[in-house]
């Protein structure tokens, strides 16, 4: 937790307003700053307000499980990346490593879509619940220092999310599908709006491949080598972007 | 497991020799390629021996826990990268994650050093017994489709290991540095060899960053957003190699 993510309900006063404001949290986050980083009354922290400003907040008071701050919000949240990225939905314990990844790099939008290598008990799964993807996102804002939450969208048909919402979504960007069996290297800094599609673990179907293809994704492959889920995300993003 | 590693045990005459070869793999990779994998009698599997070389396995025998592969090895393996990569030691479940996906993407060596910021009694983890270590990087291995191993070092001690040994290590290579702090941003795409240093979560101290740089590395950052160490690691590497 690099940053002490705020919502308008911790503030004292309603939303924040003004230079200052106090701020009160409790439970988890009020946890961790007290128990692993050890901050006492008086000391300093990282802030920020979901979807909003970011700045710092001063220790007033300590009890139990409450702490207050007096914050300040005067900074601008880092942006978020001109990126769609089109996930096959992974297996649970993995989309909980991507969404905190993707989240703490910046990713716009998040698609999570079906495909035929992923198994089907991957939809019923409790991670795919509003409140625990929501958690997995928070916990990527305080990773990273961030406040702009990206959107989420699950996707459990391929071909309608293909052919009647992806093909307007990709307009305007250089939409990439990454995949062994594409035919050029992935391109390197492409320095504008990118759409990239990773399969499941066992690749796209060819099928998959060719409903891309035919909206408008041009293959690319990274090396012979075959990565995980959770390593091809950041090592194509920062490549990318 | 996209590939099945075989030893030199494995193979029932012994060394592998000629145009085929007979091996019997048992345990974790027969319950494996028939259960995961469900591979049957006269299909065919990626194969490649340890630090050997590659190619594919067609199943002539199927026993309860034994499977028996007819395997014809014609293939040079993906190359490893000219990276060796300074890691501040992570926790160890964090680790075991970083291992695997150094590998996979094919790091040539690993040093995993103290830094003010360990906790000490990771280094007093299982995870760093010997044999714990080579089970990650087989899994990053099978995972990657590779055969070679990289090096792996432990050095407990920062300070004697920067300034007796990796200041010759880096000799030849570019020496970069990552921390939120660093001056510039991090290079794209060098086109050479490369030492890599990466902090534990909480960053290098001023002083073990003066020391790096002490020897000649640089220090550059990733953009204002602060990564959790399994995603800066594919994400430098991705972005450097």
């Amino acid at each position: 937790m690099n940053l002490v993510l705020l919502f308008p309900e911790d503030f004292v006063n309603g939303e924040p307003c003004g230079q200052s404001s106090r701020v009160r949290i409790e439970g988890r986050r009020s946890k961790y700053v007290r128990e692993v980083h050890r901050e006492m009354l008086g000391d300093e922290l990282c802030v920020g307000l979901l979807d909003g400003a970011m700045g710092r907040g001063v220790i007033v008071a300590m009890e139990e499980d409450r702490i207050e701050l007096e914050v300040v919000l005067d900074r601008s949240p880092p942006a978020l990346l001109p990126l769609t990225l089109v996930l096959a939905l992974p297996r649970p314990l993995v989309l909980k490593r991507v969404l905190i990844c993707a989240t703490s790099m910046g990713v716009g939008r998040i698609v999570l879509v079906n495909a035929r290598r992923v198994e089907k008990s991957y939809w019923q799964s409790k991670a795919l619940e509003e409140t625990a993807l929501r958690e997995q996102l928070l916990l990527g804002l305080e990773q990273a220092r961030a406040t702009s939450l990206p959107e989420v969208h699950l996707r459990p048909r391929f071909r309608p999310f293909v052919e009647d919402e992806l093909v307007h979504w990709i307009g305007g960007t250089e939409a990439l599908v990454a995949d062994p069996s594409g035919a050029k290297p992935c391109p390197r800094h492409i320095g504008g709006a990118l759409t990239l599609a990773i399969g499941p673990e066992g690749g796209w179907s060819e099928y998959e491949l060719e409903r891309l293809s035919a909206v408008g994704f041009a293959a690319v492959h990274l090396g012979e080598r075959i990565m995980r889920v959770e390593t091809a995300v950041p090592a194509l993003i920062s490549r990318l972007l």
